[in-house]
């Protein structure tokens, strides 16, 4: 439910209501049928997130006057498959959980949300980095998967951070904002001196979006558990940057950067290229090519092509199907990890494909 | 709150709103003061869902036009007494978290939620398998309880299921349709291959309903853990069917099935007969009978006798008590159970007598 | 979003909607930066509930007729830093958990909420219990924090309970009554028997509010772990009362008491004075003297000075700030707690000082 807008319509009919306080209910609900093959191991499954991530959240914002908004954002992923959520299989605002303020000099945040450098792995990803096509099966690695050298800790989301964005719309969880626009995060490292994993993180992003045409960059530097650039010193150090541009018959998109593990040495370059293509008013059909490889080792990584079709049946709702090929080389191994919980759970390595047929209905 | 009710009275006063979105937030909170006596042991407590399950739940339909509709459901179990969830003690949508389609061609549902061999045990339990005198304190062993072979995983609720339903309203949580109705489902063995338990789930249920008659039978084969027809080979089926009339005086009810485990070859059957009389038109008297045993073991299963009585304070508010009275025979060892996390907590075995008190409040 | 109040203006539109149903949804986001100082330790973190506490809630009530209200209460505490939940980090209705029924003659409630004795430490303490300069850090010691002889299971909150109340609204949270206000509160003891902690429970509190003038006293005996005088024999008592008066000038405020353990015979004796003054229409000045002590030991327990400043935004958001210096004796480990899991983190002990600055939101 938009309650927002039943509260507007209701301001209308009821000025006398003195009150302004709104909170509007939204969410996605995305299940899909998947199936996967990788290094020769197959498996069928019920998946959530394929074509969009499943969420629940409360959000809201309050006019204080002088162009001063104040404005909250809990959101929760679901794994609706299970009925799960991501806290020990439980309900946790962890996709975003934030309050702030805002004005015509920007907007201040505290709490969890997505980090700046996640964003460009999104959205120049014709697939929104779900499913068996996600750009981040291979261009970044959460978790520790894949080989890669991403902070697990801060390569998606983090936590008690602080934040300051402009050229964005108030308490927005949009990736793009309108003319120049750009973001700064800090994340306290609040187990510092602990065998705890450590959590500390700054970056930045900026980009400029206008007439069809969005390019963004974006640099961090963060703490993660040893092997990441922890204790015993060194920070990993993630940048990228992506562009696309609306033609008309298809929406063109690029991205690349690199992530670096300082204690180790390793550091792997991802890019890739794609396009969502138009079929009339009710579908679309999304392409992407992508690359990864360890710097210094020839013929190391992964590549993944994929392919898929979008078919709308409102604005909140559609159906859709997608396949994916992997191929992981010189022993790297890259898996179908989708995103928002939506992974294959297949141990990584060799190459396979995965595909899929699922439904998203956003409320 | 009906914010669907909002809505559509919103809708008639503003049509320019364009969206015909909604969301319902829907529960109930049910609490009883409880004293059990079983096998010796004796036990006071405050419970939840003595009288209905207690549960919090979003849900919203969306008509996509041609007589299509996308629906969603998200409804989480409460445990009221002490706040806590059925996940790790925190919440979870694990009584229903779907997303589907339906039209005149049926239903189409994707997620978890009810087996649908697990419907006759609450629609034809005057007790709605819930409180002391629950059919399913007997009737089913879910979760391995009271020597039973039904199947933990898929016995109540299964994970990762598509099912198909006709002679349902759309995206209904319903477990009577009209006229004739029926339901498939399929859930995937995701951990196929593994020491973890297995969830694959096949089971249909058909039934009629019309002029205060209803009755439907459902079968099911599952995989469980190893006791239950795991890895190691066997297959858990459970068969069940139930019949429901209301002769006005009296809403009659009986039902019966059983349930086997193919590997250790046991098999329960049980059976029972229960009524709803009305008391005026503020009240209803629940009473029923039922009685398991094990197939080829003379004097072994339970048999359990329950009355109580509901009073109506408003179609979302009612008080209500009951008693039951539980007998294990030949070792075997069932429990009060109650349903929806409302176990006693007691130890199966020997007799025992339950009663309660309590208050149920929907919203 | 108040949808009571969408609910009753829609009322006013649209009659003809039998239904009195209505469900609200409530919450307050708060985050503040805060840096402690306590032994020879430092910190920086993010946390959350520093000026209030962060929480998520339904609830609603049902009018039935002759002076009879139905209501429920389900509010779940938010860490909002890290958006997780405090049930195993995720999300439960842990702060309150209620259905219950109200007449003239007072109001019958189940499930879980705050025990009688702990609101005389929130509603005579300026900075509510939470933030550097709670009351709490060094007057009450739930979980076992401090050496203090508090029951960690029944300090606070409390599952399992039956309570009655008299002189307040329905279904209410608030800790004032109007006029002679009063309330008792029963917990079963759901695992008597077992090695599992104890919980329970029997506590009442009395107070009288009116022109300015709030008083009230609060007792209460419980069981909890073996070393609060769990299985092994011995109850924990607690004691407290306070008074607050509005000068005009400054709300004055004064509580003391004392918790008890039988077993080990420690008790600890606490009093405290505060005031809130205000800044204008706009803001206002929180300042407390807190001091806690062991009976027969000389110069032990604890002491703590705070003062802060809130500035209202709006009725619903304000910005503050704080500070609080706490200070050991004789051995004793007292640490910053705030709470609402707004805690340092830092052992106690020694003495150090605790700073932040932060925003609240409720809607």
């Amino acid at each position: 439910m938009k309650t927002t807008l039943l509260a507007a319509t209701l301001g209308l009919l009821a000025t006398a209501a003195a009150a302004q306080s709104s909170v509007t209910i939204f969410g996605n609900i995305d299940a899909d049928i998947a199936h996967y093959q990788l290094n020769g191991v197959r498996k069928t499954l019920l998946g959530s997130s394929g074509g969009s991530p499943s969420l629940l959240g409360f959000r809201g914002t309050e006019d204080l006057g002088g162009g001063l908004v104040a404005g909250f954002w809990l959101e929760a992923a679901l794994l609706n498959d299970t009925g799960a959520g991501t806290a020990g299989g439980a309900l946790a605002f962890q996709r975003r959980s934030t309050v702030g303020l805002s004005g015509p000099w920007g907007e201040v945040r505290l709490g969890r949300e997505n980090a700046p450098t996640f964003w460009n792995h999104l959205v120049f990803d014709p697939f929104n980095g779900v499913g068996p096509g996600a750009a981040t099966n291979i261009a970044i690695g959460a978790g520790g998967n894949g080989g890669s050298s991403a902070n697990p800790l801060t390569s998606v989301y983090v936590d008690n951070t602080v934040s300051y964005r402009f050229g964005y719309a108030p308490n927005s969880s949009s990736y793009v904002g309108r003319g120049f626009y750009a973001q700064a995060m800090h994340a306290f490292a609040e187990n510092s001196g602990s065998a705890a994993p450590l959590g500390r993180y700054t970056g930045a992003r900026a980009g400029y979006a206008q007439d069809g045409l969005n390019a963004a960059v974006a640099y961090a530097q963060s703490r993660g558990p040893a092997a990441y650039g922890g204790p015993a010193g060194g920070e990993v150090r993630e940048f990228n940057l992506g562009a696309s541009y609306d033609a008309g018959f298809a929406k063109l998109m690029a991205h690349g950067g690199f992530n670096a593990t300082g204690v180790a040495g390793t550091r792997y370059t991802h890019w890739g290229v794609g396009a969502t293509i138009p079929v009339g008013v009710v579908g679309y059909i999304p392409v992407s090519y992508h690359r990864t490889r360890r710097d210094n080792a020839q013929g190391s990584g992964a590549q993944q092509v994929a392919v898929g079709y979008v078919h709308l049946l409102s604005k909140r709702t559609a159906v859709y199907g997608s396949i994916a090929h992997l191929r992981n080389r010189g022993g790297d191994t890259f898996t179908f990890r989708g995103g928002n919980g939506g992974s294959s759970g297949l141990a990584g390595g060799g190459s396979g494909t995965g595909y899929d047929i699922g439904i998203r209905h956003s409320f």
